[in-house]
């Protein structure tokens, strides 16, 4: 039941890159909002967009084993996806962990865990995704697997899918759609410069969304003033 | 039962801009301890503090329709509170909608719910308070009402009434008793002052409050050492 | 029941001060995994790592009475650790009390409860570590403790204990231990510099921490390729 | 600002009583989806349903003298509906307080907070819906208010309003709209059993209700079997 | 993205009746501890063992629609298991839905959500394991889709595979490996009931599992007695 | 630093037992509010009542190895109190462990982790107090100690102390003060009986115990009626 699957088809690097100069908001939205982490994933410092390729690592609760294995199988422009397989707190990866990561082409974590030394992380600049801020210490006993399918934080998550994290958190593209929502959120982002300037200049969505005819139809009623208290 | 009333009776601009000038949590104490947000409701980035005039949204969960529509009564100076009739973390804000606000005066946004697109928030100054940053989208479905009173993170709030948020938190000024409880505040930050340059000099609550007597009636005891291990 | 206990014996000021220079992840790796307050205890701002001698106080739900009893018996090098005994999320305190905490010499605080008047505590620069941030009153009622046994966080609290606190959280050397505990942590720092070299040339944990052998006697397999979906 | 309002207008009884048939879930549809306390307000026991008017008690946290202070004001079929002004789990009530209240005729307690001796408020048959069971002491230092309107679980109680709960939670009905919300419950249980009916002879809502046509337009796609993995 | 597979492949009636005489932990030891659904999925009422096969149902939060929708797909033995597309604790499914699900021949239903109605739904024998209680409405607004995998309470589940919930919860084991894990399922009982036996004659596990070697190797002491305090 | 302390000092056997005929509410009140474990420990059944002397056991999170390890030291008459290293929702407890258990003489257990096999727990009349149900496995790899000092679910439980566990959760009395401790209670009971035969007669606490005088000292003002809305 501990399996390494040593080799990952990833998407490609322009795709893959592609997505990371656009936000997670925008990918959710063009992917028919599929695909987000659970909102309590969270950036350890704010201020990073990255994108990468899942190396996906399931690991025992408060067992970090199989992140030291994964990093073998890890190449430039991965980001590492960990998941426990019970809840834990744990803080399983730090500054070591991310001198390891780094040196092998590891853009960045996401973990449904904790992680520690942030310190030494945001000066290192390494961005990583968690679900809290925790020293506790991990043991390396229990085997687990890599880039097998995982849940994490309540997305399925496949080797070689396309992940973007940015300050609103964690997005998974899957790995064969992700040409197509690359395509998607620039369409969106440029649909949404469009409103962005009619809003600048004080238009309402109201207006130029045409939506005061549905408010009327489905019955909202306009009073003037709330009668005095 | 979907409402939207267009006008709102707000407090003296002077009123609402000078309790912007004080902190929430001496608002708070000025007002007896009331009108506080529930402590789960955060900034979204740090070192704002405003204040202005509540337009208040109730919206559906997961449906921020209601606050493209509230936004056609906003004024300068307003800020958007908005509730969600059951518990939601969606993202029910975001960049867009905060041009559109900034477009027609709005200074920020209370919301018991999530918002999304917090760096490009952050980069634009627009300030928000929420119960979580969440990236996930919403509908424009259900209907809801605008400045009807609403309960938002445990505190009733009618539309028009001060709205004080900063790195502490939000609290809620009813409209009628801005006035005095502005007064009541600077009255408190005199006396803190007074107290802040004593505490300096190294003097002891205990002494300038004179707690020594209470606490030897209520039955304190002093003891010197606790006994070896 | 009730009970102040005016003199604490502390460690060494070296050894406090040294245990200060390292972070908490590897104090709490160097004292076996022990002594971490839970992880839901963060500091309010970021970039501080500070140490100091354990002055205790168990104060009542949403009572700061106690702090100012404490606050006599602290001396230059002292830390505030307040559990209050049953949950709140109460802001027990702000800037004045840190006012007056800092003119006797106190360097942080310590609470499994609330704080407030974080903008002007970043400000002073007087680090707190705290279960939330909220700006709810408090009253001064109830009598408490101060240099008793507590439970903060998770974890008992001796008066004189040396307190650790940085971005990672909130470690507790039992006094008597910390000399050792220092030496140790040094060690461990020596060992992890080691490592940090190798791993900063590329060196995988797998070789120089020789797990490989482990891995395969434990059942791992390596498989080149998931079988396309 | 402490303050008892002896004198509470209620509803006619027959239509607390007639309220008191019904089930939650049925009033809260009735009234458009508006009045429920939140979900984490539960029954101490189950198989209760019960409704009567609101005697409304806001507490202190960890403080239940106001509790002591309301009952003079209860008559034949009031429930207390308290809440503290800041979040508390202590056990503000048990047995003896259940004794004195079934005295008082008062039917039941809804609090948002912590209860206590539930094995023989049971044994008693006496209800509470409650945010937890939790055996903390309270004090009896602060006063508070009695039949002013408060917030609890997220909702306005009004004192007077009509309070049902049952094994599903608790609704507020408010005072004046009771009548129309109790022929409006009627109607909807009438309409029900007819769907009740058509359901058990295993017809699909999908038919009788008529949805087919809107999910087809709304786009949704039928296909025999997902493709085999 | 909205699709209703309407035919799923079942595992056999026998293996999946036979998975339901086991419990839900014996069946999660028995497939490598794996499968369990999220321990806050709790059933609404206790004392039921059942399993089922997944008619699995991804619905937008607050919105039922897709649960008439895949009523008509439902067979004699099957289990609706119905995940929201983001957390919502809304009352989806009610005694209606149950009275035609019960006509359809569904044995039960697994919620990442609420449920309400509970009273008559255990007066009807109808099980339900579900996040929480509430009886919060919901809509028909949104399409969703069924029999696609879905993640429900942190677990892949795929239509067709088995289910299983008792008072400990939901396990889920994927439809191929049923036959395999009730062998092992059963194995495992045997083996309990052999170790049950000697636990009864006061035996020690330490003894019958031969784990003093093991304890030890690994370094454990044994001291008489603690150092009086 | 994993040690096994073997033989434990108790309190007499009388004293175990009369606490146990009383509640925790009681005791935890006749001890000046002091002991209770925070109120997520909840009992996996109703309606039991139990006393014991604690075997105390701190285990690695995920980990049910030292709970063997503990058995061997039980005694007639002891309650196993278990307590993780660091957080953790795992089912380390089931039927098996209780079958062994009782033939020890345990009466129960109260763990701040996961409990598992529920329903046969009830069916054996075996009674635990737990932080949650969950079916998830744990593992047999770290050791830990037993009848050392922990901290279980925020209080400080020495091996002997007395644990009282009842639907209301559970207290800690320490060794040395259990007689004074139920001497406390049983006065406290009678005091309480005096108080509800008051009660049932219909007369206000106000009155017998001279609350009025103090509420009007602190300011409490009475109004006949709220003004019309």
């Amino acid at each position: 039941m501990a399996v390494v699957y040593k080799n990952v088809r990833r998407a490609e690097s322009s795709v893959v890159d592609g997505l990371g100069g656009l936000g997670v908001a925008t990918i959710h939205e063009a992917q028919d909002r599929t695909g987000l982490l659970a909102s309590n994933i969270n950036p350890i410092f704010r201020g990073r967009r990255i994108s990468g390729s899942a190396i996906t690592v399931s690991v025992a609760p408060c067992d970090n084993w199989m992140i030291h294995v994964a990093l073998e199988w890890c190449h430039d422009g991965d980001i590492l996806v960990v998941a426990p397989t019970s809840p834990s707190d744990a803080g399983f990866f730090g500054e070591l962990l991310a001198t390891s990561a780094r040196a092998r082409g590891v853009r960045g974590l996401v973990i449904d865990g904790g992680c520690r030394d942030v310190a030494e992380l945001e000066a290192m600049d390494f961005p990583v995704w968690s679900k809290c801020i925790s020293a506790t210490g991990t043991v390396k006993e229990t085997l687990g697997s890599v880039n097998v399918p995982i849940v994490c934080a309540g997305q399925l998550v496949q080797p070689g899918d396309v992940v973007v994290g940015d300050d609103d958190g964690v997005v998974i593209v899957p790995r064969r759609n992700a040409p197509k929502v690359l395509e998607a959120s620039i369409a969106r982002e440029e649909k949404e410069a469009v409103s962005r300037a009619r809003y600048q200049k004080g238009e309402l969505g109201l207006d130029f969304h045409g939506m005061r005819d549905r408010l009327l139809k489905e019955g909202l009623t306009y009073i003037d003033e709330l009668a005095a208290e």
